[in-house]
This record gives structure tokens, C-alpha cells and sequence, in this order.
């Protein structure tokens, strides 16, 4: 279907009609041709829309049927045609663009558009549009949460350091650290599922702002026509939620740019998400994070111009976040982890030092200030001396907490196990925490929540191209008067 | 309650344990200032946290029962002294502004903060005073729906042009116009809605980013530690209600801003919501349109640089919106409306164009795009002419439609009813339609939908505030050894 | 040139060196593919960036002359095979592309980007496309300006009201209004000459972060290499510009809107720069204008995703604001303006209310506070017996400012006077008045400058031409070995 | 001055005279606040140019002597009394509060804001403290340059890794990576000095949107009144330049924050820009580096909200990011440098790999892309083998270079010094490069720079400040009848 629309221009833009002269070039060349190319990819919708408009105005005895016969064979023919079909902005929008093609092949072009906007036809289309780039973004996020669920179950006692503000903080595990990621992509299927019900909801059958005439016992679900067609709170909720997800992205991708470095190295991502520099020959830039980071950054400008002008076309730009979520999902699949530098990194006890200070709280008769203060100022000295945590004597912290007003002396083997990473983990062992078995609770009731997410995401998907087949089929039959 | 804390800062801060100077002035006027400021509003929610915590910890055995009663006590005295208390940056945030108090008042202050990060803390605090933002929110729309239903249903027969690109489009009535700004209130009350009961969850107990060794068997409601401390998706959801929500008052406020012209004159606000010139004796600006619209796009920035930073005090924000709603909801109930001017401004029959075309259409053998160009040229030349549609001749009509190859003689009387404004909202009565009945319908649906919206936001208010005294009750009874 | 590039990916990429991979299909149709789409335009920029480092290299002694004859050589036929070269994304970026290209053209290609980052070459190609972007802008607010003196000298004594809050405020006449919008334009012009001097420093000859080893001395206008190449600053001061700009467009736009309504009916717009609609026939939708305003908010959420991102390719934003410039300039200097409309619209009075308080000031012993208040007072018991200031008697006027302690008779004819909206305006004779005499004064200002800055542009325009035609002529002599 | 304004809110709100009503509570707690809020350091600046009103118009004799001395003395003292003055919402805004104020002072206040819009007062007081701010914001820069420029010139020689990605890629010296920064702080100093100029224009004596009648001659700067007073330009290009410093900003905090992890080690924050954690108490977080990085972000946003709305209020801005730069000024003079640990950093020889295939490049006959090969095989060979490119072997090189075709033999001595970092340094002797006499040139290019630009704002300070006094001299004088 490569030939492109060649009826007349002046004919779809009203010009001798309303308008006295054709539009001028340049906006022609500027907003014409924005406006349409920000269509393209509502062709099939579109193409379903107007079908149906065509097919019930007809039964609705608007239409005679010997001209929707002939239009709505010309409406097949072209939607079967696939999407080769090329606007053009001397034509209008897309909707223009289709009635000018009808004019070169069919007589019956005058009963196109029948007592519809165009905002009304193109309204629906995008409708029908955002729940298939909501459907993507659904099965995106699955995939982006099975991905961290498969690599998080496997590293459960891969133990590493958490990190805040960049500083070792407490002990975790990658499997732990990762999951961590998930949650957000499964509050993310909440909402997408919560406005994908919204978007179910349309404007077919309107007609205009102040509601049709022609239609009269439309199963409208949209309440007020003038809202169902210019509304933008639907465009700002959407791109609000590719927000949400692409910021999620986004914190991964900054976490695996440090761990990725030579000087943490913690994981190496595939050769695959990298891209090597043409001077330096040892360069292996991690060119995918910085491409989610820089799609998350762009994401949240479109936000604002999109929240500033409530575009409608800015509904497709879920895609952008499912985009992004595949390539995590990708890069997490394919990263390899060193669980050893992980562990290495660690060995220090630093990051044990809050379990230490609250297990000489638990058991010396020291109150919890008291104890973090014993426990930082030992740090402190041990750090003067080029010593780590790790090899504080028992003695030494006898005499800490001593001077410190501690009455009973320190516990055998107290030091040694708030010292261990693996005990630190294990004594987290309530909902939320970072004992493996608890790691591995969590994880299991992530899987489960991402399938039966899918299940739903699967079932909409069905559902929707059912109906679009079903609707294919009644056109055809029509054409041959059978319906 | 307005004693400052008056601590000592070094101690709060850790000086001299694991910092060895304190923080430089500029630190302190800058980065510590500004986040203490944007925790005031948080001092009663903090205090509810820290007194659960304290309590808990003792039912656990973590903290002895005599300082923890002290403890305790203090807290509750100064929760009761209110919100009087003064934050001061030299002693950090909010947090460590109540240690400083504490370490004043009681020998027990050592307990205070035992096994919690204060992000725990801060956390929980922001997630309570959300649930109130929210709620607050929520009302906030409730009462603008409700101004709008109560102006809508006396005008469903105040007929007026409705405007597409300010340009009159088609007849609707002031009651369905204003209606239609009450749908999207109604989605932002489902949006609303939803995320209370994400926000409903909280990571009280958590200890820190790892879970806690003291908390071991919490009613946990969020799943994972680290995730239910520093996730931005709520933060970003919060907003983006709230950006959805004002962006659907500045389309009300755009509007009255016009329809308040000497030019369009159709409403006339009150004077409580204009304010005068100092020069200019005449003026009467409608300034709280100026303000709502000025809210909105500040509060479309602020979404951008919560998106970008992920800032955690930005929680907060619903009340921008809730302030511009109930501003609005005012500023509905109290204008006044000319429905004289409003039906003169639809007398020269132009938004009647479309029922024009339509009638031809469906009553002579044209077909919908010849009707709508005979229409539209006849307009063109009654305009040359200095005439308006409403001049238009059966016999000019008649000759018109001739001329595009109409077979059949006009019917009696379709140009009159065509043309007549009543007529053409009489014809739009399915649903979606312009109809007055089927207006009062919607206006019935959305006073329903109102009502049980603040029915369920009057219970989650109740629901916390109870809860928020039984909590006071216990500890009260905890310091007297009764609990 | 409709031929694509067809070397090997994998060498460009440096598969089976440094990556042992190739870069998932994900990767390229997501990252590869934007990135190179968004440097479609540089095409002509980086050949000529290309060539001259080849032929440096050369005269440097680095490259051999019998490889650098050949490489030029084929540089130059695909230069003047002009920009029908598809870059395609599996080959990694335009620099990728273009060495893929050469690989099938010539054995040479191994000294292609001899001793260079590619990111040096793409910024300093980014520099040249910025420089034409900018004069591009810069040429486009040129016409603006020029449209906008044009029409305002014809209009100097066409009376309208001024608005503020869209309420009338003071008389003006249509010429002083519009020449309102050049002067922030004439702002734009100076920053924008400003940075077009920051602009023409480059990265060119920097090799990489570090500087260059092959190059010793070139004449480096940036004094940083890294600097150099990594600067977002001024990406962050070009959108900053092309943001400054299309606010100022904008608010005409804005204005516009209001004033060709058929309320207002100031101004009708060209039907070629309107839209009809397809359902309304009586539509002449001002369609030029929304995509104006559009146009702004999106470049304020692009702005907005460029400073959290700091991306280079958006230097060539300046396009939007150069078209949205275009646009506005040819809506100017087409619409017609209706006089007799705005000056009935000046008739009631109402404008000239504060020169009546300020006459009544000047001549009776009130103080301007008293005289404001007296004016103020009446012109709300005029509208509420439903008249307009302009009914005002000299006896009413009289009465109201004796009872406000006017001690003096009033002065004949002063309430005439200062109730005559052409009096006003000659009244405001200073710099910055309304007054027409010095409205054609500054018009005249602005008519010097406009022409003095395309003087400059048109300049830096011949310049940078002429160096392109010249280093084209040198290469091609290089490769003839007369060079 | 604690005594806040006390006149009556009726009079200077007009009610009564325009408004019947008073400001209904709901607006004057939400935009009246605000507006008044946002309004607080103009105090001082307002007097001034309140003074200088009441002082001309006496000259011009429009006031008469009499009251105009009471007025300004009134004015004075209020002046004198300092910043303490607390404006009230319900007295509208900061210019109506200081009328209320006079009410209570003063019987001449009716001659307060005579012929005098009080957007022309409010904006003039803009324009007098957005001078300030810049020249605050421009000494800010000037202290980050000299810190920098101080820090820097101490390191020249300070080997460190240089890195794009986080990944190494070139050796550079502590002293050359510092100074990076200082190029844009530059650009940022000749961007504010260029809008200072614009700035230091203003609407003073302009009257109202079309002009004053009372001023006559005046020596006006600002050639069209409303232009003067309505222009959004200025605060699009204030936020933009301080978008611009905070980015820059946001870079080296963004760096620091990586080079202070315990796994880069090459930095080491001083305690007072930490912060300590409450649970943790090994902790000693980068704070500094966080505050700065979040309010890059929220400036960013800010800038959205500011184009979109053209609000004001938002000149004073650039404190912010004067705040930053001080604060990071701050940072870099007080941070301690590890140049073991940066060194080490570099000893694998990694960095150097891009000058090792340049060597080969140039002294064997192999091309650029072959060279690069090499080098990039070889150092994946050696990594699979646990090796680092510092060991590679004379002898494996040779081999290797001999495999892609060399026919020379490798130079004795090339790969040591290939990989010496030192020596990689001294090779990038040209403009823009890394060795030490070159950064040691640009360091005082830098220096000279920053020093003449602090001349400039110091003067442009004194000037201000003079000018300033001289009127409160004139004043007084004015009060004692001796002007």
C-alpha cells in the first residue's frame, strides 16, 4: 500500500467552502505536518473507528446502504492494505489525509465523517491506541519483574554491601538489593491497570462536543460528550506512570553504573549493552544505562510540556517507559555478578557497625545513644590508625563500653557474630528484612503477583483483538450484505 | 509550647563520635535550613511515630520500662503543647530537633531512636500527613463537584455557545458546560482513592534499609525494607494527582477568565474574588483566576523537579491543589451569571451550522459532506453580505441545496428548527447529549457519585483520627504504668 | 545518494576487539536508533569537520599523503552527494555510519578518525549546526520584528483598549500594542548574538578528554579540552533562548486568540492560517495560533528534560523557535484588523477612567488616593443604573468631588478631555508613551535595530559559507596533490 | 520595627470605592499570602523606589510641598527602621501593605502612588533586587573559581584517572580534572554580566501600561511602557543562567560523590559538609553533595514553572544557585586529596591504552583503526587471563602488532613509555591539553579571568550602594526643605 493519498487538498480542508484559500505553506510544513506525523501510528485504530461509525450509522438508517457498501469495501481494502499508507500534510491530519484517499476511490466519500468530529473519530483512536501501548507497558514491567525475580532467587547469600548516599550501610544480598527494584514495577501494574479501565471508556459515538444527533442509543460509556473529547487528566495520568516506571529504570541503571565501574565492580554488563569508544581501545561504556537515564530525564520534560498543553498526543508515550523496561530486563538477565568483590567488599565489618551497637545495647546496660556513640568513636580511632572494624579486639571494646558506663561485661563471642555479615542478614528475618528465607518469601510473592498480572494483561489483549477481528469480519459481511 | 529545642547540637549530631567538627555555618543556613523547613508540618505526625516506636520497643524488652516511661511522657507533653515547637537547623532536621528537646527534659533521651534509621521515622511521618493531604485533597473536589452540580442543575435551560479554539462551536446550556468540569474531578477522586491505599501502607518498623533485628514480628504491611523507605513512585503518583487535578481548574479558570469579559460577558464574578487597580479606578481584575491559573503551572514545574530529584517533602503538594479547588468551588457558588447576554451571543444562529447540515443530510439526497459545503459557503456569503446565519431565507436555502444536486423540496420549517438553539439541545438526548433532561440526568449521577465519594473520605478521616487518640490514650496510660 | 551505508557493523563497532559481541537488537532499535536519528541534520556539518581533520592530520605528517588522498577523496563525493546518506542503526551512530561507508569505498578507511574521540568530532559538528541554527533564529525574529513594524506604523492612531487580566485597562492604539512584542524579540537578538560568539569556539582539533597527542598547534579557541566536549552549559543557554523567544510569541498568540473572536472581533486572521472543521461548517478555527502555544509548552517540558540530561543533541532546538517566529511573522503581516470595532469598543469611557482620576488630582485640591476613590465610586453607581462613564455629566462629576472635599469648581471641558481616548494618548508624550508621535519615534528605534542585527547575521552567514566553500576547495585540490 | 501595618485593609484594597466586597478569607489565606510572601526582600528595594516616585512628582509639581515632606519622612523612617516590617495578607500586597502603614502614620498617604501603577513600583523594586542577586550570584562564582583555580594549581602534577561513562579513560592530574569546572563558572560569569546590562533598565517613572501623564522627561531607559512592565524575558533568562550554575554545579557533586566512596577513595570530604546517620554509626554521609544535587533539580523545575506561568517573583531566583556555589566552593577548599590512592588508580596502565595505539600508529606502518585493534584484542586477552595492560610484554606486543601487519619492528621503550601516565601527560602539551605547564597556563587564564570579573561586580556593588545612600540623602534633605 504504498501509494500515497491523491485526492484534493482543497476539498478535505473545506477550502471554497469555508475557507477562501488554502492554508499557507508554512504551516502546512510546520503544524500540518507535526500534527500528522504524531498520527502515524493510529492508523489501524483509526481505520477501526470509522469502520464502525460507517457500519452503525448505517443501521441507524443515516447512511443509505448502496454508499456505506461501497465505503466501507474502500475502508477494508485500505485497513487490510497495513499501515504503508503514507500522509501527507498538504492532506490535513490523518483523518483528512483518509478522506482524501476515499475521494480518489469512491464516490460514496461524501458519507465519510457523517455527523462526526474528527476529534471524536481520532479521540477514539487514541483510546484504542493507549490501551495497547498500556497492554506493552504491562507486559514490559512483567518482564522486567520475572527478570529480577529469576536473578533475585539465585543470589539470595550473595551477600554485599547496601549502600546509601553512595556510603556502605548495612549488609544485603544481591538477590535482596535487586528484588528491591521490583516493587515499584508491581505498584506501577496497579496504576496501569487502574487507568487502563479509564482508558476502556471513549468517546465513539459522540459525534460532537455537545453530543450527536445521528446517534441515539449509543451504549455510551463516557458520560458528558464535550469531557470525553477534550479532556487531558487521561494524557496526564498516562505519561504520569511512564514517569513512575522510567524513574524506577532510572534508579537501577544509576546503581549498576557505579557497581559496574573497575573500582566496584560488582557486576559486568554483557558486551551486548555495551559500545566501545573509537579512540580508546579499552573502553567498554555501559551505552544502555546511559540511555535509560538520559530516556528517564527526557520522559520528565515531555511531562511537563505535555501537563503545560495537555496534548492528546502524548498519549502513545508509554511506549518510551516499555522501551526502557525490556532493556532492563535484558541487562539484568545477561549481567554477570562477582560475588566475590561483592563479598571482599564487605569483609571490613563496617557495615556492621549498627548491629554491633545495638546488640551492646541489647545486652550491656547501655542505652542506644549511649552504644552508637561507642561504636562511632571507635571507628573513628580505628580509622586514625589505618585499621578497619574488622579487627577490633574484644578487649578494646570491652574497655569502650566500660569507659562508657557499661556495668556488665561483654558477652563471649558477641563481637565476632555482630561482626558476621551472613548473622547480621539472618537475624532480619521479619517481613521485610533481609534474612534469605525472608528474601526468598518475598520473592515468591513477587512472582506470583507479576504472573497473575500477566494473566490479566494476556486476558485484555484477547479480548481486544477479538473484538477488532470481530468488527473486521462484520464489515466484510456487510460489504456482501450479508450482515 | 514555644520553647526552642536548646540541646546541645553536637550531641544530636553526632559531633565528636563519628564527626569531629560540626557542620559549617553555610551547611546549616543552607541544606539543613531548607530541610527542616520543609518538615513543619510534620511535628504532630512525628510524634505519633516516635511514641508508638518507644512503645513497642518496650512491650519487645528492648527498652527498660522506667526510662522508657520517661520517655514516653515527655513525648506526650510536648504533643500536646502542639504545633508551637520551633525547629531549629543548627540542631539538623526535624528528628534531631525532638532529640535536642528531649536531651533537655529527660535523662532518658538515650533510648530515643533506639534500632531506627530516621528515615524510618521522617517516612512513616510523611506517609500519615499524606493520608491527611489527601483526604483533605479529596474533600477539596468533592466541595468544587458540589458547587458545580448545585450552579449546573438551575441552568440546564441557560442556553449559550459552547467554544471550541474560543470560536463558538455549538448550543449548549451554562448547566452542561459547567458540568462538564465535574468529570474529571470525578476521576481525579478515583485516582485519589487509590492511592490512599498504597499510601495507607508504611514502613513503620522497619528499623533501616536491611529490616530491623528489634522489630520481629510487625503487622508489616510493605514488603520490602529498603523499597518502603526510599521509593519515589508515591511521591511522583502524589503529584502528578495533584498536577492532573489544577490543570483541570485552570481550564475552568481560562474560560471564566474570558467568559467574565466586557466582551463575552457572561458571568461576572464576585468581588470578593477581584481585586482593584491603584491606578486604575475602573478595574475589578479577576485575580483569583490569575492565581489558580499561576498555581497550576508552578505546580506542573514542581513535578518536574520532584521527578528529577525523587524529593520525599513533596508529599505535601496535594495541598496546592486542594487550596485551588475549594478557591474555585467559591468562586462557582458565588458568580453570577448573565443568561441574557449568553443567549444573545447564540441569536445570529451560527452554532446552529452543524444541526443544519446534519437536517439537510438526513431529510434531502445529499449526502453529509455536500450538505456540510452548501452550509458552509452559504455562510461565507451571508457574512460578505454583513448578514448572519440566523437571515437566512428558506428560498436561499432551498436554491443552495438545488444547487448541490438535492432532489427532493426542503421541508416546511427545517431551517427555522434547525436554527433554533432550544431545538438543537432538545435533539441531543442520548447519553453524553446537551438535552436538559439528559443533563439532569448526569448532574443526578454526578451528585451520587459525589456524595459517596465524601461519604468514604468522611469514614478514612474518622478511621485515623481514632486511631490517632487511642494511641495517645495508651501512652498515656503507659506513663502511669495502667497500660 | 540514495545508497546506505554497507560496511561491516561489527568493525565499526569494534566487535571481536574490544566487545566480543554484538550489540542486542533491543540496543540498536531503541538507543542506536534515537541517537542516530537525532543527528540526521549534522550530516553536512560532520563532513566537513571530517575533511578538515584528515587534511590536518596530513600537513601534520600522522597520516601518510597517498591514504589521506583517497579518504579525502571519497569525504568529498559523499559530501556532494549532498544528505540522501540513510544512516542506518546497526551501524551505530552518524560517525559509525560514515566510517561503514568509507570501509566499502575505500581501503584507506583505517586512517579515518585517526587520533580523534568521535564525540569530539559530532560536538564540533554540533557547534557548526548550532551557529546556522542560531542565525536561522536569528533571521527568523528579524521578520518578526520587520511584520510587526510594518503593520504598527500604519496603526499608530488606531485606538483600541489596552487589557491587563484581559479586563481594559488604558487606550492604545493597535500599533503601539503589537510594536509591544518586538522589543522582548530585540532582547532575543542581543542574547542571541551573545551566544553565537560562545558558539563559534569548538572543540575542533581537541582529540580526547585529555587533549591531543597528534595535534601541536592548533589555534584552540577552547582552552579545556574536556571542557570542551562535555560543556552542557551552553546546550542549556541555546534552548534557554529558543524558550525566551517562544514565550514571547506565545503571549501574542494569546492576545490574538482573545482578539479574534467574534466577542472581541479586533482582528480576523487569514483563512490561510486557519482550519475548518469537519463537522461545524460555520468554523474558521484560528488553528496557527494553538500551534504556537503548543509549540511554547513543549519546548518549555523539552527545556526542562535538557538541563536534568544535559543532551548536546537538542542544540538544535532553535528550529522550533525559528519556525514558530516564521509562523507568526506571516500571521502579522496577513491579518486584517477591524478599527471600527476596537475604537467602538473604547467608546463607553471606561479606559480613560484613571486620566480622569489624575486631571481631577492635577486641577481641584484632591490628592490622588481622594480622586481615585471619587472616580471610582461613580463608574459602580453608573453600572448599576446600567450606564457607562462616558454618560457621566460635568454635574454629577461636580457633586461626587465637592462631597469629597474638593474645595474648587471643576475646570470646563476637563471631563470631556479627559474622557477622549485620542487625548489620553497624546497625553503620554514621554519616553515609553502611547502618545503616536512617540509611537512612530519608536518604531523607528526598532526598525534601525532589526535592520542593523540582519546585517550582522547575514555577515556571520556569508562568513561561514564562504569557509565551507573554501576548505570543499582545498580538499579538492588536496586530492589532486595542489594543495 | 516589629509593628506590623495596621491602617484599614478596606481603603487600600479599594472596597468600597471598585469592590463592594472585601476579599473573601479563603483568597486572601491562599493568593494574597503567597503574592506577599514571595514579596519579602523587596522592602528595602521598594522604599527606594517609592522615595524616588514621591520625590520627582514634587519636583514635576504634581504633589505639593507640604504633604510630599510628611510622606517622605514617613517614608524614611519606615526605611531606616529596617527589614522588620511584617506585611499581612489582608493588606494585600507589599505595596498596598505600605500604604496601609502610612494610613496609620501619616495624613498625606493620599498622595502615596500618585500616577502610578503599583506593578511599575513593584517591578522597578524587581529590577533593583535582581541586580543585587546577580551580583550575589556572580561573587559566588568568582569564590568557586578562585577555590578551584587554588585547589588546582596544587595538583597539576597529582596523576589521577579521568573518566567518561565512570569508567577510565585517560590520565589526567587532580589539578586539570578541578579546572574543568571553572570553564563554564566563566562562561556563567559573561552571561550574567550581559544581563545585568539589561537589568539595570527599568520601568521607574513609566506611570501605568501606556505611559505616565505626570512624568514628562523622564530620562528613560525602557522605551515602551508596558514592554517594561509586563516582560517575561528577563526572568526566563535570570532562571536560565542560574539552570546553567547549578548544572555545572551539579557535575562536580555528582563526580565528588563517586570519589568519595570507600571503593574510588580519592577524595575525602571534610566533617563539616557530612552528616552523621542515626542508627548507623560508622555513617558520614556526603549531605553536601545530596542538598546540592537536589536543588539543581529543583531549579530545573522551578525554570518550567517560571516559563510557563512568566511569573515575576522568580528574579530572586538565582540566590539559590549562589548559595550552591558557595557552598561548593566551600567544599573543594576544605577537601582532603588521597593522590596514593588516585595514582594507584592508574597504575594498570588502562588509561593509556588510546596512547599506545597512537604510538603504534605513528612509528609502525599500521593505520589508526588497526592500531586501535591491537590494542583492544590484547587487553581483552589479558584480562581473560587476569592481567592488567601494565604487564603486557615487549615481546607480546610485538607479536601482536606483527599479526595485524606491521612490518617495522616495535621501537625499544615504546610500550613503557606508552603506558607511563606521567609521560602521557606531558605529550598533551597544546592548547586545551593535560600536561602540567599547559594547565598551569590555563590555571592562570583562569585566575586573571575570575579576578577581573570580581572587579567588575565589585564596582558595579559600590555604584549600586552609593547611589543608594545618595538617595536617602536627597531625601532627607528633601524632608528639611534644603533640597
Amino acid at each position: 500500500m504504498a501509494e500515497a493519498a491523491r485526492g484534493s487538498p482543497e476539498a478535505v480542508l473545506e477550502i471554497g467552502n469555508r475557507l477562501l484559500e488554502a492554508p499557507s505553506e508554512r504551516l502546512v510544513a510546520s503544524a500540518f505536518a507535526e500534527e500528522v506525523s504524531g498520527q502515524d501510528e493510529l492508523f489501524r485504530h483509526l481505520g477501526l473507528v470509522v469502520l464502525a461509525h460507517c457500519i452503525t450509522l448505517t443501521e441507524q438508517g443515516v447512511i443509505p446502504p448502496a454508499p456505506a457498501r461501497l465505503l466501507v469495501a474502500a475502508l477494508i481494502e485500505l485497513q487490510q492494505a497495513g499501515s504503508g499508507f503514507v500522509a501527507e500534510a498538504g492532506f490535513g491530519d490523518l483523518y483528512t489525509n483518509r478522506e482524501a484517499y476515499l475521494t480518489r476511490v469512491t464516490p460514496a466519500v461524501g458519507w465519510f465523517g457523517t455527523s462526526r468530529a474528527r476529534r471524536e473519530a481520532l479521540t477514539t483512536a487514541y483510546h484504542l491506541s493507549l490501551r495497547e501501548r498500556l497492554t506493552e507497558l504491562g507486559l514490559a514491567l512483567v518482564r522486567l519483574g520475572r527478570a529480577i525475580v529469576t536473578v533475585a532467587e539465585t543470589h539470595v547469600e550473595s551477600v554485599m554491601p547496601d549502600y546509601t548516599y553512595l556510603q556502605a550501610a548495612q549488609p544485603t544480598s544481591f538477590g535482596r538489593y535487586l528484588s528491591g527494584f521490583a516493587w515499584p514495577a508491581l505498584r506501577d501494574l496497579q496504576r496501569l491497570e487502574a487507568l487502563y479501565v479509564r482508558v476502556d471508556l471513549c468517546p465513539a459515538g459522540c459525534g460532537s462536543i455537545n453530543g450527536s444527533v445521528a446517534f441515539q442509543d449509543r451504549a455510551a460509556p463516557l458520560a458528558h460528550a464535550r469531557d470525553a473529547m477534550w479532556q487531558a487528566d487521561l494524557t496526564i495520568e498516562a505519561i504520569g506512570l511512564a514517569v513512575a516506571a522510567v524513574v524506577g529504570l532510572d534508579r537501577i541503571a544509576e546503581d549498576l553504573m557505579s557497581f559496574a565501574t573497575a573500582e566496584f565492580g560488582f557486576v559486568r554488563l554483557s558486551d551486548r549493552h555495551g559500545r566501545a569508544s573509537k579512540i580508546m581501545p579499552q573502553k567498554r561504556n555501559p551505552f544502555v544505562l546511559a540511555f535509560v537515564r538520559g530516556g528517564a530525564n527526557r520522559l520528565i520534560g515531555e511531562q511537563a510540556g505535555v501537563a503545560a498543553s495537555g496534548r492528546m498526543d502524548s498519549r502513545m508515550l508509554p511506549y518510551v517507559a516499555a522501551q526502557a523496561a525490556l532493556l532492563m530486563a535484558e541487562v539484568i538477565t545477561e549481567l554477570s555478578s562477582d560475588n566475590e568483590r561483592a563479598r571482599a567488599a564487605i569483609d571490613d565489618g563496617i557495615t556492621c557497625a549498627s548491629d554491633l551497637a545495638e546488640r551492646l545495647c541489647l545486652t550491656l546496660d547501655l542505652d542506644f545513644r549511649t552504644a552508637h556513640g561507642v561504636v562511632g568513636r571507635l571507628i573513628g580511632r580505628l580509622e586514625s590508625e589505618g585499621r578497619v572494624l574488622a579487627s577490633l579486639t574484644e578487649a578494646e571494646l570491652q574497655v569502650a563500653c566500660r569507659n562508657a558506663g557499661a556495668k556488665r561485661p561483654l558477652p563471649d563471642g558477641l563481637l565476632r557474630s555482630a561482626l558476621d555479615p551472613a548473622c547480621c542478614l539472618r537475624a532480619r528475618g521479619d517481613v521485610g528484612g533481609a534474612a534469605p528465607r525472608e528474601v526468598v518469601r518475598q520473592i515468591g510473592e513477587l512472582a506470583c503477583a507479576f504472573r497473575q498480572h500477566e494473566e490479566r494483561l494476556r486476558a485484555a489483549e484477547r479480548h481486544y483483538t477479538v473484538a477488532e477481528q470481530r468488527l473486521i469480519a462484520e464489515a466484510l459481511a456487510f460489504t456482501e450484505g450479508t450482515a
